[in-house]
């Protein structure tokens, strides 16, 4: 489910959108550079990605199925705090910083809001991937929306490793997880009749 | 205690660096403009926010508190669905969009990123509320992390709303809120002893 496809030469062009990200950023990026430092015709660049930020989703595209491999650990916990420790990894150096980086800039940007929301999805389809299995071990019965979890999942890690540069530290992780499969620790669902304390 | 001190003429100040983000961007405010705009001494600005960054976190923190009250519905899950819903809302337009402009361009640089981390801080004691009153009426006993039930609720409305410019729909809100509270349904622990299937 992670191949990924491209014209003979791809390793050499998704090496060159990293190298050419690395030094001077996104927005310098052109896709005329990415041929001249990767010797593909431009046209064939083209011919595949017809746009810059279409070069560069792919590319971040190849580094997750690449360095992300969805984990198979036997059990839904296990799963999810290895998918949840590899992206925490993922965005700390590498391609990943770079992808952060990047995504940290999308502001009011739609082009590049497309990218992150392609990105999600890719980051989704690891999560289906391991609750798919969950269920074929009835381990998982429930409906799940897989959309949410996922989000769950990636949202706190975005918003320690992209957004404040605080990555999340792994009891932190573990935790998440456990939160995400029990739930709150002793919560007792109340009835809203109950009156509230007034806020002082 | 969401109270926010500062000078006389505060309202004008904020309400200074509010359009002038809407109108120029983040990059091109200056202390000087604001003061200029507002009509306040820049020495005076200078004296209460030692530094751009400083100054709009100021801004932002009054913009929060004055328009994301924290709510008090009398149980932990309408407060944590009303606080979701609000600051998926607060996201959407006005200081908040101002905000998320901001904050999803703090790419690389450590003074955005510090505001980032202010202003997850502020939202991290809206939660710590919650949570505190839910503990006063019984229906939270056992220990939580609120930093990371915080980084929860607000994770997936910053990857919709800033990242991928999808806001959260209220269903996926409650539905998040349940997951919360009581964890992903239908799911039975499960030893990793267990042989999990190849992946294929």
């Amino acid at each position: 489910m992670s191949q990924v496809r491209g014209p003979r030469g791809a390793e050499a062009i998704h090496a060159a959108v990293l190298d050419l990200l690395a030094a001077d950023g996104y927005a310098a990026l052109t896709v005329e550079g990415v041929a001249r430092r990767s010797g593909v015709n431009k046209t064939t660049l083209y011919r595949w990605w017809p746009s810059k930020p279409a070069l560069v989703a792919a590319t971040f595209r190849h580094a997750i199925a690449r360095e992300l491999p969805v984990p198979d650990t036997g059990t839904l916990r296990g799963d999810l705090a290895a998918l949840l420790r590899s992206k925490t990894a993922f965005f700390a150096d590498g391609p990943g910083r770079l992808a952060a980086d990047v995504l940290a800039h999308t502001g009011a940007d739609a082009e590049l809001a497309r990218l992150a929301d392609e990105l999600l999805g890719q980051h989704r389809t690891h999560v289906a991937e391991v609750t798919g299995r969950a269920r074929a071990r009835g381990e998982l019965t429930g409906p799940v929306d897989d959309t949410l979890l996922a989000d769950l999942l990636l949202g706190p890690v975005w918003l320690r490793a992209v957004v404040t540069h605080r990555p999340l530290p792994p009891a932190d992780a573990d935790a998440l997880v456990d939160t995400l499969l029990a739930g709150l620790p002793a919560h007792r669902a109340q009835s809203p009749g109950r009156p509230a304390p007034r806020r002082s």
